[in-house]
């Protein structure tokens, strides 16, 4: 399969493990996407119930456009399941690499309020070792953010701003934030980079997700793998 | 000495420490003025050459109308010294709790990156315990701050969230984010607390800074006080 059908193979299969009168958040990305779709699908063809969180303002366009009833944090605190997408999925741990595409907070923000995280991708994002060839993403005040970037290089990172394709002006984020993408050798303790992070004054938050993800399901070319959590 | 003349002449020892050709960060709040008044005073009067770096539009424009040339972390990373006051100042340790003025977030991140940070306050606001009557200010991303609060809670407060005097929607500090009071019991370990709060999903900064502050110069009815750091 190629990469494309992966991941419409792995949303799909997510979508079927969405119950009827729960509260869904919706990922962002190409993979939550099809997540998304699929879940109209399911609404507009078995009359599925449910009310749904999105995690940027294009899920929320994709949910809304295909008829799903959409909730806000003012009337519900927690979230039955989320389906999201991930740049880079560990094996064993599920410790998570996002914010390529941008949405890290938020999607933080819906994850750290929801009883389950699936995760959803193509076989290319499973990795031994986080980091490597993929930055971590860290979303930073813009205020003084180079005084940020040079506490973050501290950490033996190299910083790089984050611009849109075609700006003048570096990318913000929905939440007004900039973007630091932190180009890190192979992360040995994710966990505790993690903490050392968000604790940098002028950090927001990291765009790695420590012991979030409760369940992978992976798009392969022999067909959709699902990877849970090893304990114990 | 009243209140306001212990803070006034906190502020005015503060300025003499500013040495020529430095850059200093600028305070925010009624005690942080004093500290801005006496300075523009020294500059006015005896021609001190230095740039500096505000925590706040307030205080931008209070050194900016005395003719305090102002600069940024575009043109520099360091700052030498940093003056500020703070809501509460632990004895020895002087750990501080700061931000019921609302700039915490622009307050940290010019004393995270000076070298230097001088806190002035009255008397009053010594204390052998952080906490207690005075709830710890929390900066946290709008989205989703009803979950956001809900996990600080888990953490022994009750977390409220701050509307201005006069408004019917909640205060959004400069940097576009809500702030939630939360009112701790005396506080046996900030640090911990600290890092518990900043690693808290949604949480941008806290208004516990720990480690930061070098010395105090408080007023007393004696006079003025100078407190550094027990080492040691």
């Amino acid at each position: 399969m190629t990469k494309d059908s992966q991941q419409r193979a792995a949303g799909a299969a997510a979508a079927l493990l969405v119950e009827n009168d729960t509260i869904v958040g919706l990922g962002t990305g190409a993979t939550a996407s099809y997540f998304i779709l699929a879940l109209v699908e399911r609404v507009k063809t078995e009359g599925l119930r449910i009310k749904a969180i999105p995690t940027s303002k294009r899920s929320d366009q994709l949910a809304e456009a295909g008829g799903i009833e959409l909730t806000s944090f003012a009337k519900t605190r927690r979230v039955d399941l989320t389906v999201d997408g991930a740049d880079q999925i560990q094996r064993g741990t599920l410790h998570l690499v996002k914010g390529l595409g941008g949405a890290l907070l938020r999607e933080k923000i819906v994850a750290a309020a929801s009883d389950r995280l699936v995760i959803i991708a193509e076989s290319a994002k499973l990795v031994d070792r986080l980091g490597g060839p993929i930055p971590v993403p860290v979303e930073v005040v813009r205020f003084g953010w180079e005084t940020t970037a040079a506490r973050l290089a501290a950490f033996g990172c190299e910083p790089k701003l984050r611009w849109p394709k075609d700006g003048n002006e570096p990318l913000v984020t929905e939440l007004g934030n900039y973007i630091l993408d932190c180009a890190f050798p192979p992360i040995l303790d994710p966990a505790k980079l993690e903490q050392d992070l968000s604790h940098t004054v002028g950090v927001v938050e990291s765009g790695l997700f420590i012991g979030m993800a409760d369940m992978a399901i992976v798009g392969t070319s022999k067909g959709v793998e699902t990877l849970t959590l090893k304990t114990g």
